[in-house]
C-alpha cells in the first residue's frame, strides 16, 4: 500500500479520527474528530508529521513533488465542500490559513500564516463579495505582513530591533493620528500593503509572491522550517519532545473573525486551568482575526458575563464601563454564546478531559478551530483529576494518571508565610495567571533573567507582555509580571506548563525598559529591587516576603491514597533526622530507604570524639573514642526508629572518606590540636596521610569498616541496643543494616559476620532480642557484576545510583561541570545522567543486579536510594524492573508515590 | 558407591596410579605409579586429599573414626607384603614413615616423622633383629625427637630459641667431648632417649606415647595440621595454590639408609636443575636417614664420580682428600649406582620430564621412596624442554606448555655488565644453585630483608642455611648466599622455585651472626656492605657490579617461534618511543597495540606549545598553539611508524587531565607566566580552574577532543600526513587511531567524524591517501555496557584494563594502598586485580563488550593494553574470550606470546 501523505476533513466527515495523533499531530486529529462528531469546522486537510521527517531527509524540493499530487487533490475536495471557492480563483477565491500541529502541543512555539491565497485581485474580489473593503484589505495587509515575517524571514531575529511591518504602521497611524488599526481607513491599509511589498522587494529582492501555490508551498515548508527553529528545539529539550515526532501542516479554509462587528474570535477553557474549578472561561475580541486575543495587543474580552464582572473588579473598572468598552460575549452574541457552551460541553465530554479551545465567528455563524486538552497548573490538575473521577467521567486509574508525578511538585512549592503577607505591601493586582508564590528581584529583560540566575540571584520577570524570545529567561526566573494580556496570553499559557507563578495583565503597572524602572502610582522600582507575586490572588507586592513549605491534604490526599491503591512498588524516604523522617511520613513514605550516619557525626559535639577515632594511632584507640560515639549514636538511632515506628528504616553505615571529618585549615587543625592534646605537626601529618588523589574511589564505605572492624561494632550495637531501648518501651524498630560500597562478596561476608556477631552479643548481653536484616549498597559496578555472589550473605539490595553513575560513566559528580553542559548543548548527553537515570548503562546494571541477586535469594528486596527515586520517569523504570521500593527525599515522596501508580497503571493497562 | 579414603600400593602392585595427583597427592600417586612399572618401592598407603578437607570440616575425633576401618584394612595388607612384619608387635616390628603430599610439590613446606611404630620393647627387638644396637637406638631418638617436634609441638615457635632435643645432644656431645652425632655411642643414645622421654613429659605433662596406633593417629592429624602452618600459608600464596586442595598423608614402611656403612640415603636430578644439562646428578650420604641430606646438617657427596670431581674443585679439595673424606656413590658403592641409574633413566623415560628423585639404600638395597618432576630454573626450564623435544620424548606442543610463562621472565633478567664484572673482585666460591645476577646490601636475618625491603633497599640474604621460616626474607631479598649446604639444600631448591639468584655451600665464608659480619680470609664484610652474586658461576664479588638487560637468542628464540606456531592470538606491544618499538619488535611483538601520544608532550621544548594550548583563552589561541606542536607530533610519529613499518601502530589520542602538563609549584607558574608573557596571577588562576577532585573521573580522555575539537584534528591530522610522508619513502605505516574513555557511542561518533572528515582534508591537499582505523579504548564500564551502540562508529576495541578495573572496582589505582594491603592479608581479595586480571568482574565486562561489539561489526577487531596484557593467566583468559590480540610493555612480549600459545595449544587439548 502508497503511504498516505494528506487527509482530509470537512463537512462532518473526515480521513482521520482523534486517535491518529502520531500521523496528524494533536491538531490535525482534533480537527478530523470534531467533524465526526458533528460539530462546524472549516474544511481542510492534514499533511503528516511523516512528510516533515521527509522534508528533513529529502529537501524542500523531493518533498513537494511527493506530496502536490495528494495536496491538490485534498485541495478539490474543500474546494467541493465550500461550494465551489476555488484556491487561486479570481472570481470566487478560497483562502487559506496553514498551521503547524506536532504531537504534542508545543504553543506558540510555530508559525502560523492566515489568509493565504490573496492577491490583489482577489483582494477586490473578496471586498466585492463581502461588502467590506476594510475587511478585505485589513486581511491582505495581515497576510502580507504574516507571510513576509514567517515564509521570508522579514521578522527580525534580534528582538531589540522593530519588525519592518510594524515600522509602517506605526508610520503610518502617526501620519494619521490615530493609535488604534482598527482607525485605519482602507486608504490606508491599501497603501500598507503597498509599503509592505515594497519592503519585501527591498529585504527578499523579488517581489512578493502573487501566485497562491507558490504561497501555499512555501507556508508549508515555513512551517516545517519552524520545527528546527530555536524556541522550538528549547521547547522540545525542556519537555523532552523527540526530535524524531515531527511536525504536521493543516491547511484549513479561512474564516474571518475580521468580518465586523457580527465577528469575532477567541479562544477558551472549559473548565479554569488555573484553579480547576468546573467553570466555562475564556477570552475573545470582536472584528479580529486569529492571533490577535493571545498577542496580548488588545485586552480581550470576557466570554461569560459573570468573568467580565469578576475581571472588571480586579481591573478596577466600574460595571457601566464594563458593559461600554468590554461587555462578555454572553451579552454580545449570546445565540451564539449558547452554541459555543454546548459546544464546548460536548467536546469535554467526547474528551474526557478540560478543552482548551480556539474559534472564530464569521458573520454571526461559530466555527471551531481547534480543540486540545488545556495546559493547566499543577492544582488544576490535581483538582480536575478528582473532580472528573467523582463527576464518573474517568476511572480512578485514570484520574491518577492524568496527574503527571513531576507536576504535583507545584503544589509543594512554599506559600508566603501567613504573617509575613500580613505586613506586606501590596502594590498592584492582576490576573491570578499561574498560581504559586514567588519572591525575587526585578528584571526586565530574559537575558538579564538567564544572566543573574547565573550568579545564583533569584529574579522576578515584568514584562509588558512576553513572547516565545522569553522562554530561556521565564524558565530561570522565580515568577512572571505582565502589565499587558490576559488569562490566555502567552506569559499565563507558558508559566502554567512551567508550573511557574504569573500574574498577567496588572494594567496598573507603567513599564520603562530604557530607563529599567517600574512604576506604580507614585511609587518607583528599579531593576534589583525585589518584589513578590502571589500567583494564585494576583497580588504584586513589594520587598521580599517569606516563604513556608507546603503542606499535603484535600484532594492531594486523596489523590496519594488512589495512587496507593494502584501501585505495585513501595515508597520510601531518605532521612536522616527524626523530623526529616516524620515530613516524609506524613507523605506517605513506608519506610526510610537511607539513613546516612555520618551526617549525624557532623552534629555538635560528635564531631570531638570523631575526630579521636580518626587521628588514634591504633585500635586501643580507636576503641575508646568509639566507646564515646557508642551512646550518641544510639541516642540518635533511638529518635529516627520511633519517628518512623512499625517501618522499617535502612541504616548505612559509615560511607565517607575519614578526611571529611578533619579540619583542612591551619585554624581548625590548631583547635584539633589542642582538644586532642597532640601536637599541631602531628594533626598535620595525619590530615595529610589521609588526602587522597581520587577520594571517590578511595578508602570509605565498607573499605572502613573492613580495615577498622570496631567501627562496624559500634555502628552495630548502637543499632540494636536503641532497638532494644525502644521495644522495652513498647516501640517496634524494624532495622536493616546496610553495608555501603560492596564491591566483592567477601568484603560482604566479613561486614555480616561483624554484624551477627554483634548482634549475638547484645541480644546475650540484655536477655532480649528483636528481628533486623543485613543488606548493602550496590553502588560499585563490580558488585552488580557479581551480584549473584553478594546476594549468598545480603538480604537486601539498594542501590545507590549516585556512585553507580559517577563508576558507570566514569563522570565524577564534582569535576563533571567542565564538560557536561557542552556534552548537553553538543547532543552528546540527551540529559545530565545524575537527574535522570541513565536506562541504557546504569540501569543495565541494576536490571542485571536484582535478577542475578534473586537468582540465588528469591526474597532478596530490592530498591533505589540515590536521588534516582524521586525523579518520575526514573521511578517507572525501577517499577518495570521489578524493585520493591524507591526511597526519595521526603519532599519527592509524593511525586515518587504518583510515578510508581503510573507505572503500574499502564503495565495493566 | 561409598568413598575410598585409603589407597594401597606395594610390591609391584597399586590401588591408584600416577594420574591420581588432585585425589592421592604428587607423592602418593608417583608412589603407586612407580610401584606399577616395577620400581621397588616400600609398600604402604595414602589417605586421600578429601580426607584432609574432611578433617577441616569435621575435625580429628570424626576423621579418624570415619577412616579407621580402611587404614586398619591396608596396614595388613602392608604387614603381607613385607612379609609378616606386624605394626606394633614386639617380635616382628614394622616401622613407617608418614608423609604429607599434596597435589601440588610443596617442598619443604610440610612435616613429615620417621620410624614410627617404635617404643621401648620395638628397640630391643629391632636391635636384636639387625644385630645393629647403634642403628636401633639411634632410630629410637631420631623418631622420639622428631615426633615430640612435630606432633606435640615442642618445636619452638621463635626460632631464636633451640629445640629443646637438640639442646640435649649438644649437652650430651659436650659432656662425651665428642662432636659428631655419629660419635655417640649406645649408651649416649639409649640416655638421649631417656632425657628426650623426660623432655616431652615436662612439656606436655604426658608419658610419650608408646603404643604405634597412637602414635600414628597422631601423626597423622600434625600431616594434616600441617597443611595450615604459617609457612604452608604463605607458600601457597606465593604459588597461588588453592587451600582446597587439602594434603594427602603417605603411610610407608620404614627404609633405613641410616643401618651401618652399607647403607645411605640420598636425593637427585635426573638432569641438571640449574642449567637444564642432561647429567645426572645428586648427592647422598652414607649412614643417614631423611632429611640429613636437604638439612645440611653433614656435607653430602655427590653420586656421580664426575660431579663429586668437579664439585671437589670448586670447593678446593684435592682429589685424595676427596676421595677419602667424599667419595662418589658411583665408586663407593658401584653396583648400586649401576641400579639407581638405570632406574632414574626408566623414570624420566616413563614421566616425560626431568626427575627429581629421593631414594634409600639399605643394608645394599636400593629403594626408590619418591619422584616428582624436579623443579628447575627459568634456564633449565628452556633447555629441558627444548632438548626434550629433540629427543624425541615430547611434542613441540608440550615443549612449549613445559615453560610456564611467568618463569621466562627469569632469563629476561639483567645479567652484569661484561666490563664492569672484569673490574670486579671475586672474594669466594659457592655452587652455582640458582643462577642470575643480583647485588645488594648484606643482611643476615630473613626479618631485616623483609624490614629493609620496605625501606627499598635491594639486600643480598647471607645465612649459614636456610629454613622454611627465612621464606619471606628470601622472597624480597635479590640474592641468597650460604655457607652451608649443597644443590639440593633448602636454600637452593627454594630459590630456584622463585627463579632467584643463589649461590649455596659457599664454605671458605665466616659468619657471625652475632656480630653480623661475612669473614672471607682476612676481609671482612658487615650488615649494610655491598655483595654480588654470579648465580651462574657461583662467584661472590665484594661491591656493587652494575647489570645490563638481557637478550633473547638461541633455545629462547626457538621457544618462541615454536610459541608463535601454537598460538591464535597475536601480541603487540605497548611503546611510545621508537626505541621501544624496536625493542619490542625483537621479541616479536606483532604491532603496538598503546602508543600514548601524551609522553611526547614531556619530551624537551614540546611542553611549551601544550602549556600555551591549555593556558589559551579561546579556540583561536588553542589553534594557535596546536599548529606549533603539529610539527613535533608528525616527526614522533614518522620515527615510530618507521620502527613498526609493514605492522599496525594503534596511536591514543590525548588522555590525561590538562593539569598533568602544568607545574603546581611557585616557581615552575613563574616560569610558565614568563615564557608565556602572561601574569602569575593569571597562571595561577587557571591552574586552579584545572585541578579536579577526582581527575581520575574527570575531564580527560575524549572528554578533552569533544570539548575541544580542534585537538583531535591536530593529532589526526600528525597522523595521516606523517604516513603519507613515509608512504612517499616507500615505508608502509598502518595507524589505527584509537579514541580514549569513550562513554556513549554518541562521543564516538563524534570523534570519529572528526578523525574521517580531518583525514579526507589531508587526503585531499596532498593527493593521496592510506588505509587507516578508527577505533576506541573501552575502558568506561558503561561503554563496555552498551558496546553494541559503541561499535556502530569503532572499528576496533581495546580494552584499557587498567581504568576499566579502577572504576569497576571503585577503586583509586593511587590510593588502594590504604587497604588494598590489608585485604590481601585478610583475604577479602585473593590478589592484586591491577596485576592479576579480575576475571569475574572486569573479565564479565570485557567478554560481554566482546559478544555485544561483534555483534553489530563481526569484524571488528578486538584487543586488550592495561599492564594485564603481560600477564600469564589474564592473556590465557583474553584467548578464552576470543580477543584477537594482548597489548604489553616490550619486555613482557615474549612472555605474553609463551601464555597466548598455552591458551590455545590447552584448548586444542
Amino acid at each position: 500500500m502508497q503511504t498516505k501523505y494528506v487527509y482530509f476533513f470537512g463537512n462532518k466527515t473526515a480521513e482521520g479520527n482523534g486517535k491518529m495523533r502520531e500521523l496528524l499531530g494533536g491538531k490535525g486529529a482534533n480537527l478530523a474528530e470534531m467533524n465526526l462528531i458533528g460539530i462546524p469546522v472549516p474544511p481542510g486537510y492534514t499533511i503528516t508529521t511523516e512528510v516533515c521527517n521527509s522534508y528533513y531527509q529529502m529537501g524542500h524540493e523531493a518533498v513537494t513533488l511527493m506530496i502536490k499530487p495528494e495536496v491538490e487533490a485534498a485541495m478539490k475536495r474543500v474546494e467541493a465542500a465550500v461550494a465551489g471557492a476555488k484556491f487561486g480563483d479570481k472570481e470566487n477565491p478560497l483562502l487559506v490559513s496553514v498551521r503547524s500541529g506536532s504531537r504534542a502541543s508545543m504553543p506558540g512555539m510555530m508559525d502560523t500564516i492566515l489568509n493565504l491565497g490573496m492577491n490583489d485581485e482577489v483582494v477586490e474580489t473578496l471586498a466585492k463579495k463581502s461588502g467590506n473593503a476594510r475587511f478585505a484589505w485589513d486581511s491582505y495587509r495581515r497576510f502580507v505582513q504574516m507571510y513576509g515575517d514567517v515564509v521570508l524571514g522579514m521578522k527580525p531575529q534580534n528582538k531589540e530591533d522593530e519588525d519592518p511591518f510594524e515600522e509602517i504602521i506605526e508610520h503610518k497611524k502617526k501620519e494619521r493620528g490615530v493609535t488604534l488599526d482598527t482607525d485605519l481607513l482602507v486608504e490606508d491599509l491599501k497603501d500598507l500593503v503597498k509599503k509592505f511589498k515594497a519592503a519585501v522587494k527591498k529585504s527578499t529582492g523579488k517581489d512578493f509572491p502573487s501566485n497562491p501555490w507558490e504561497q501555499l508551498w512555501g507556508a508549508v515548508a515555513a512551517v516545517f522550517n519552524s520545527w528546527m527553529n530555536e524556541r522550538a528545539i528549547l521547547y522540545r529539550k525542556l519537555n523532552r519532545i523527540p526530535e524524531e515526532w515531527g511536525t504536521a501542516v493543516n491547511v484549513q479554509t479561512m474564516v474571518f473573525g475580521n468580518m465586523g462587528q457580527t465577528s469575532a474570535t477567541g479562544v477558551a477553557f472549559t473548565r479554569d486551568a488555573s484553579t480547576g474549578e468546573a467553570i466555562f472561561n475564556g477570552e475573545y475580541l470582536i472584528n479580529a482575526q486569529g492571533e490577535d486575543v493571545v498577542a496580548g495587543i488588545r485586552t480581550p474580552q470576557q466570554i461569560t458575563m459573570e468573568g467580565s464582572k469578576r475581571w472588571a473588579a480586579s481591573q478596577g473598572i466600574s460595571e457601566a464601563e464594563r458593559l461600554a468598552k468590554y461587555p462578555s460575549l454572553q451579552e454580545t452574541m449570546p445565540a451564539v454564546y449558547r452554541d459555543l457552551f454546548d459546544t464546548q460541553q460536548k467536546l469535554e465530554q467526547h474528551n474526557r478531559d478540560m478543552q482548551d479551545i480556539e474559534f472564530t465567528i464569521q458573520d454571526g455563524k461559530l466555527w471551531m478551530l481547534q480543540t486540545r486538552n488545556g495546559k493547566r497548573t499543577g492544582a488544576a490538575m490535581l483538582k480536575i483529576a478528582i473532580d472528573m473521577f467523582r463527576e464518573g467521567m474517568i476511572t480512578e486509574q485514570e484520574a491518577v494518571l492524568r496527574c503527571e508525578p513531576e507536576k504535583l511538585e507545584e503544589l509543594l512549592h512554599p506559600v508566603f508565610k501567613k504573617e509575613a503577607l500580613a505586613r506586606a505591601k501590596s502594590i498592584a493586582k492582576g490576573l491570578p495567571a499561574s498560581p504559586g508564590a514567588a519572591t525575587g528581584q526585578i528584571v526586565f529583560f530574559a537575558e538579564d533573567a538567564e544572566k543573574w540566575a547565573g550568579e545564583k540571584k533569584k529574579t522576578i520577570l515584568v514584562r509588558v507582555e512576553t513572547s516565545p524570545e522569553d522562554l530561556k529567561g521565564m524558565h530561570v526566573a522565580e515568577g512572571i509580571l505582565t502589565s499587558r494580556g490576559g488569562m490566555t496570553s502567552h506569559a499565563a499559557v507558558v508559566a502554567r506548563g512551567m508550573g511557574k507563578c504569573c500574574i498577567s495583565g496588572a494594567g496598573t503597572l507603567m513599564i520603562d525598559y530604557k530607563a529599567r524602572t517600574l512604576t506604580v502610582g507614585t511609587t518607583v522600582l528599579k531593576e534589583g529591587d525585589w518584589i513578590s507575586l502571589d500567583g494564585s490572588t494576583g497580588n504584586v507586592y513589594q520587598g521580599q516576603i517569606e516563604t513556608a513549605p507546603a503542606e499535603a491534604g484535600g484532594d492531594f490526599a486523596t489523590l496519594l491514597s488512589m495512587a496507593g491503591k494502584h501501585s505495585r512498588m513501595q515508597v520510601r524516604t531518605n532521612a536522616d533526622t527524626p523530623h526529616d523522617a516524620q515530613v516524609a511520613r506524613a507523605f506517605g513514605a513506608q519506610g526510610i530507604g537511607l539513613c546516612r550516619t555520618e551526617h549525624m557525626f557532623f552534629e555538635g559535639d560528635k564531631i570531638w570524639p570523631m575526630r579521636e577515632m580518626i587521628l588514634a594511632k591504633d585500635e586501643v584507640g580507636r576503641r575508646k573514642a568509639l566507646a564515646k560515639l557508642l551512646p550518641l549514636q544510639r541516642k540518635d538511632f533511638e529518635g529516627i526508629f520511633e519517628a518512623m515506628q512499625g517501618l522499617p528504616v535502612t541504616v548505612r553505615l559509615l560511607d565517607p572518606p575519614l578526611h571529611e571529618f578533619v579540619p583542612h585549615d591551619e585554624k581548625g587543625q590548631e583547635e584539633v590540636a589542642k582538644i586532642m592534646g597532640v601536637s599541631l605537626a602531628e594533626v598535620k601529618e595525619r590530615v595529610s596521610n589521609l588526602a587522597e588523589v581520587n577520594p571517590m574511589l578511595g578508602h570509605r564505605g565498607c573499605r572502613l569498616g573492613n580495615t577498622y572492624p570496631e567501627i562496624t561494632e559500634m555502628q552495630t550495637r548502637a543499632i540494636i541496643e536503641a532497638a532494644l531501648n525502644l521495644k522495652k518501651k513498647g516501640v517496634q524498630s524494624i532495622p536493616e543494616i546496610m553495608v555501603p560500597l560492596t564491591c566483592t562478596q567477601n568484603e560482604m561476608k566479613m561486614q555480616a559476620d561483624i554484624i551477627h556477631a554483634t548482634a549475638k552479643n547484645v541480644f546475650a548481653e540484655r536477655n532480649d532480642s528483636i528481628e533486623y536484616k543485613v543488606g548493602t549498597m550496590i553502588e560499585v559496578p563490580r558488585a552488580a557484576l557479581t551480584a549473584e555472589k553478594v546476594a549468598n550473605y545480603a538480604e537486601f539490595f539498594s542501590f545507590g545510583t549516585n556512585d553507580l553513575t559517577q563508576m558507570t560513566f566514569g563522570f565524577s559528580r564534582d569535576d563533571v561541570s567542565k564538560f557536561l553542559p557542552v556534552y548537553l548543548e553538543k547532543g552528546l548527553l540527551k540529559y545530565d545522567p545524575f537527574q535522570i537515570l541513565d536506562q541504557t548503562g546504569v540501569g543495565q546494571l541494576v536490571g542485571m543486579a536484582t535478577v542475578k541477586g534473586r537468582s540465588v535469594r528469591p526474597s532478596l528486596k530490592v530498591g533505589i536510594c540515590g536521588e534516582h527515586g524521586g525523579e518520575p520517569s526514573s521511578v517507572e523504570f525501577c517499577h518495570h524492573i521489578g524493585l520493591n521500593y524507591v526511597s526519595c527525599s521526603p519532599f519527592r515522596v509524593s511525586i515518587a508515590r504518583m510515578a510508581a501508580a503510573h507505572a503500574a497503571i499502564k503495565e495493566n493497562k
